[in-house]
């Protein structure tokens, strides 16, 4: 046990809770690392809460009860939120992302890690009240976006796989329709979500919504349930999409290989 | 521009600057978002450095000169390392993990938010003295591993693609030889890594190293260079691999199928 000055102990308390999002810690717990009483840790959150909260990086909840404790939450402010989505149009929107065929070259933006921690508070922000036990995506590209965003739920992520992986143990797989409208095979092993449980899905893209509409399915048949779908980039077209509802931070409306322009838009 | 208290001003600077490991912030910066002097804020992190390193959880640098500026390091104190790894092992060596083939399913713990952040600041402690400029790793299992690495070091993420992706643009690929013996492709996006850039290559496991070594030739394809190899698991058979350096934090002795018992334990 280390005795520090409040300010130190206060900065390290903040630390400890923040690289645990959505972890629920008893006060008994830090006390014992700070040998502090817990009124006076207690005083020490009050004083977190409010810095965090002015400057819109996020809030501290107090569950009350015996199994009870405090827990850090991610928020992105409105005004944080709008800032990064209108920054990630921008630099999609660089001429030289356009590769033959009408792609768009994204994965220096996906797998930069700060961008996506950031994109991730975007996600647990909106999809907070779903309330979901677990974060999905499929194999490869949405792999750190849904990554973060189970980081700033504190929840676990599941990896759809592509085919049938052997060392997976037993696995369900199902068939779908790619946007190319090719037929593909996804799999999930039985043991990765629980029975009874809520799937949050999370994808850096969707045109037709084929992709997503298979790991709802594929959910359906481990006897979990989808409460949820987010992408970071939606296609305008096709307008109705394989999934009923789902959210989409940008939305993609043309990609010209001939002027080389690329319009894409945060969706506010 | 915002008036708060001193203790509130330290909580969200540790809190901004915590937010982007790695980054070099201006004094400058801070003091426009908070109205303090620099000097004022300069002892605030002197403050921050002191409390975060008593308790193990990192540092501050400064650099000095007009493009100088401070930036936060995570890093894992040998003590946290080494109760981590001990977890880690013995969380692995559970039973049921065992598959049939005498595999061993770990997906749940790769994909565990809080406890692949943790690996990934182990990663950047060992790692630390290559100052890589990107991390490399290859799909899938290893991904988020690798990114929470590129995330401990402010690093972008470089992920090898299994055969040859149309989306990526123009691409080099090779041939390399699976821990099963066979021959496969994988590729890599030419824009991704720029030349006569270093690479730190991060995995989740190896056996003889031939995906590693895949790697290091594809890198050298692209006139990049591999400067270490960090794995969480490596088996002790065969004792050679395919990569002459390469660092494991967790070393499989041995999985057996009818005792149901799986050797790992932690490389101290």
């Amino acid at each position: 046990m280390i005795k520090v000055r409040r300010v130190e102990r206060v900065v390290a308390l903040s630390k400890m809770l923040m690289d645990m999002p959505g972890y629920l810690f008893s006060l008994g717990h830090f006390s014992n690392i700070f040998g502090a009483a817990k009124s006076t840790l207690s005083e020490d959150m009050v004083t977190i809460k409010q810095a965090i909260e002015q400057f819109g990086l996020g809030t501290v909840e107090t569950v009350s009860g015996a199994a009870g404790g405090l827990r850090y939450v991610p928020c992105h402010c409105e005004e944080r939120m709008n800032t990064l989505l209108t920054t990630l149009a921008a630099r999609l929107s660089e001429p030289e992302r356009i590769i033959p065929g009408g792609y768009l070259y994204m994965s220096d933006i996906l797998f930069m890690p700060d961008l996506m921690m950031q994109v991730g508070e975007i996600f647990r922000t909106r999809f907070a009240h779903l309330a979901p036990d677990y974060i999905m995506t499929v194999e490869t590209k949405g792999i750190p976006l849904a990554f973060t965003t189970a980081r700033a739920f504190g929840l676990p992520l599941v990896i759809v796989r592509q085919g049938s992986k052997v060392t997976e143990g037993p696995s369900v797989s199902i068939n779908y329709v790619t946007g190319a409208k090719r037929i593909q095979t996804m799999s999930l092993p039985r043991r990765a979500l629980a029975q009874g449980s809520k799937v949050l899905v999370i994808d850096d893209f969707m045109k037709a919504g084929g992709t997503a509409r298979g790991m709802i399915d594929l959910a359906n048949e481990v006897g979990a349930k989808v409460v949820g779908t987010g992408v970071l980039i939606a296609t305008n077209e096709p307008e109705k999409k394989l999934v009923e509802e789902y959210l989409a931070l940008l939305m993609l409306h043309d990609v010209d290989q001939h002027t080389k322009t690329i319009d894409i838009r945060p969706v506010f």
